[in-house]
């Protein structure tokens, strides 16, 4: 089966910088694939991307050598084995609150015994390899977020799921958990806090940590804190910056 | 009918700054014009955009004040029409060599007997307003790009042509066309000679200048030299620009 | 926040006339989105419409003055979410049985604390403004849907919990409910009273009281009774009867 | 091959009543479809439907038993064939001005030696049978439109090309054309006197004379005057006529 | 209402032959549904094809006299009633391990008081007929797959719930919860054994058997063995083997 | 930029087995670039496919290392710059009757002064490379068809245009202008021997000769001859064939 990438960088040591994709689209998935990220992400939940979208952006990474992944809309074994058959290599999956729920999320990722995937992984099959059957369940990717004040009594329950490799932070809905405003880039001294005492409890149960960041310099304080997956920002909002950047300067603003 | 609001700021003398849809999606449109553009084009030619598309990115773009356009992949009167009839407010046809191909694209935009438009407005008459057919002649703006060797031979004859609005400069084509790469931002002294002449012959025969711009800075200057309808590169590159950049930030380069 | 114009119509005292789109195509929705109704409704769970639809179907209708709402398919947080996201601002639910389900569909349109809403509202913050994130929970109506014989015995456990703004009546599925066929407009003894109780226990918690007709003369009985919020039939049907009537005529007949 | 439905009508010396489609969807398609019209078509000159939409319209318009026609964007043999293979049983042609053009339409219909068609019928030999190389060109209904005042001079010359099976009159370009502003059931006498003139003409030159109607009422004195082919309004004018209906009633207007 | 094709072949004895589809593809699924299959399956679970790709699937497989089906992603009731207002004539539904989830997913199937479905057949009622909530109940069929350890534990509880009309074997999964790989053909004798033992309990309990199957030559196998549903591979490993098979000729190997 | 892997083959003296795409579906398109052919064509002309499904098409093609293809629905402009754009490596353009037709087809392909290509190789530079406007005219490839009988009498004419790397025969349209009826093995000695003197012609003037083959065996056949470009059916064909065969199997047929 073709190795996961991410794996071989976790195993080197090293943090993924992943690419996140909110746009529906094949071309700016191909485009966003081709920049130097080494993971990038279909986001099924906030992005304004359903699964039929899900697979063209799919393949579209897929031209480049970069690992593709997939946050799916909810802990739901539908959308998750869905986007696995389409290719995905990894699945974020939003709001585990605690360990019952985390061993649903992986089971859904993992063929029995390990877990209770339904086997069938049509494109999956193409880009993975014909020994897929066998080497999926080692191969494929399970990021569980935590992100709510109930996760955050639960952390060693919940990283300690046998098969959950990582875990990954949303700062925003963390920040909302805890009583404040959504933070790209948090400030609040109680999200910070938690932010370390989720990153401490990951290192202490042997499990990657990620998180998602407004920008590249976050993602640099991030894994210099000790985090290997650390996203920029999305597609659209990158797009965006952008463009009222260079439209300032046309104005001469 | 709705007002063109890119008239109204060449009535009052200023300039236009444009943003630039390469991605065939309407989520992306809409991040897009919801950016300080004065109007948004549709790239139909050598954006992954075709007609089906394109009706959702215009609404999209109609969303918020801002004036759209779409750029067609040819001067087919097919294309022009349709577009019109999904609610541009203008097009952009490429590669007008000489009058007799201008006319055709000017007529294409136009009811009888100003043109040979076709009536059947069917979204534009609800984007417009219900006076579209009275009005549209007067409302819809026409810009011709000036691209090729051959249009340089017949700028006035091409910029006399009664109903045209503007042209529209793309320096890529340009320079291949004087010998030299496509540049973004045109050095090469033979094609910034060309560019020039083109401004100048605009000014002369009363039709507005445009030009496809690299990046802010360059439709800055532009605007000084007197143009008054200035593309800030696209959608895609800006995201991959920015991307690139971020990423750099974020692996400590 | 762009306010809900819902809530302004209630707060003054009328009545909401709404639309309902099962055709998954953004042209027929700005149509029906051009008509003068002060709601319309993508319907996701009976239309044939999915997200990827739903979501160009929310960007038509914001081209118009009219509120934007949607109904999900099922008592969901992932679609429930996902549309919020996409910019609706309204969430009719169906098949709401009792105070626990109930919970579940309004804690899904609200952030903590008030309910479990993740937060990410891609589209929903351009269309609602950058203040999203404080205002959402006050702006965001919630339609619970009254359709079961389960739910008339829970109306008032139903009806008082906190954020539901509204209960919606199927008069087809309260009808099947009770032991008849489907009805547009319930004639069966047993199903108008049901409509009756139902109306007074929202009128008795403070609930709007909604519910879905089989056309404009209905939606006049039904808001003179005390209904806040009435839909007309659905795109589809109110063309293959006006196609009907025509082709009549046509023929003589 | 599978029999024309509108070639029996008219040998049985009938009129044929057309429904119209401009939303490109094919649930709508197929409620269209549903009811009593003779034959639909899908309109990609002024609906807002390209070919991809146009495929699975023609589909939906086939499960029922009528004939499913399309009216391309123009005279151009790439957009006629392709729909021609798709399944599409005749074709609208708009703006033939004069019998060249006539005869680059038609051949674009028939096989050699009669046309120029080029032969690959993918669902075109599902819906029609396997002899669809032996009988389309007896099969596929030609309707060239008349709508110019350049066709007005050239009536004789263009209904006498051979294989032109109808003619079709857009009476909004005809009005245009004639100096007024488009009128769905046309008024103005030079208009109404174009008409007559067309209709007497096709009579004289053994063709079939269509026409676009406004409403069934119009259609109905069309086809007492002599008219086979007429269409009503079409889907998104019946559906927005209704809708607008209902809501008056709604409000009590 | 339209009769359902299975329910007659199994009123005279005979076995299913059906088609799958994994392409989410309106034309394929035509030309499927164009060969001699006596049903077609919409794979919306290991198929790459979601709900909007799935109704044109569903409207090209009737313009056929064959019968539509669908297996959904889950045991789901939003996935199952959607597919079926889409004019699906039966739900496959995966991973039923016990009778309670088998309740869940045939009273998801069936209107009140037979189980919770709710009305509004939008497809449906088209493709069915107008009388489709007098005879859904007794038209739709229900399909519970039986392919893990728990469900061959429960077989005699799950096929005797009221309104199942079949069970149907996922062999892939059936061996990887017997620990096995996945096999298209079993030969491991347990697993083959455990088919055996499904095929007398659905036999016993008055259900009727289904299986996946590799090829026709397996098909031939089951029937023979009293299966009465048996579908042949998919689309997509059809034109797959066909590919190989004629590219090795063509190179001569 | 990115070799053209035809080119390739054929510098080495070898014959091109390539695949066809009729579906517009980027997972079937996969599917059968994963299969062992050395390029694969995205049919625009008689596939039922349009520009958007072609550009998700090409990018699934390009996960595979094939040469990716597009033959467009007709000699012009617009359609092959588009799918040019979209990172075609090759076009294969119908109906090419005489020298005038093929330059201008040739042209299209060749940024100046090689011809008149415009600029804004969207996906074609994340594709090709960074010096895709450097290296593009020599790595695209150019297919003529030779199928009229206008083109048999201007063979040399055609196949002397500079630039032209290869003609393509359409056996259908051959035999049909031949006055046959279409044969995708054709026996009839006329047609025959017309494939034989284009064949020869091509030779003679320095192009690689390419037709289209009804499976495996023909391309067997023609390579032996000294076709250097053979297509195997296409994607549908090669499925119905199977379906058909299995389904004969399962009968007992």
């Amino acid at each position: 089966m073709r190795e996961n990438g991410i794996r071989k960088i976790w195993d080197d040591g090293g943090a993924v910088v992943n690419g996140w994709l909110a746009i529906a689209n094949s071309f700016s998935a191909e485009v966003m694939a081709n920049a130097p990220f080494d993971s990038v992400t279909v986001d099924m939940q906030h992005g304004m991307v359903d699964f039929q979208a899900g697979v063209a952006m799919l393949q579209a990474i897929s031209t480049r050598d970069v690992t593709p992944l997939a946050r799916v809309p909810w802990n739901d074994p539908a959308a998750i084995m869905k986007i696995l058959d389409a290719g995905a290599y990894g699945i974020v999956c939003p709001m585990i609150n605690n360990r019952e729920e985390c061993e649903r999320f992986v089971g859904a990722c993992r063929y029995a015994p390990a877990g209770y995937r339904s086997f069938g992984p049509a494109r999956g099959l193409i880009y993975g390899g014909p020994d897929y059957a066998q080497a999926a369940n080692d191969t494929i990717i399970t990021l569980a977020m935590i992100e709510t004040s109930e996760s955050l009594d639960n952390l060693d329950e919940i990283m300690t799921v046998p098969g959950l490799d990582a875990i990954y932070i949303g700062p925003s809905d963390l920040a909302i958990s805890l009583g404040h405003l959504p933070q790209p880039d948090p400030t609040e001294p109680v999200v910070v806090e938690a932010i370390g005492t989720i990153l401490k409890a990951a290192q202490r149960n042997g499990v990657r940590a990620g998180i998602h960041c407004a920008n590249g310099a976050m993602v640099k304080r991030m894994t210099d804190q000790g985090f290997q997956f650390c996203t920029i920002s999305n597609d659209v909002r990158l797009m965006a910056a952008a463009a009222n950047a260079e439209i300032s300067t046309a104005r001469g603003n």
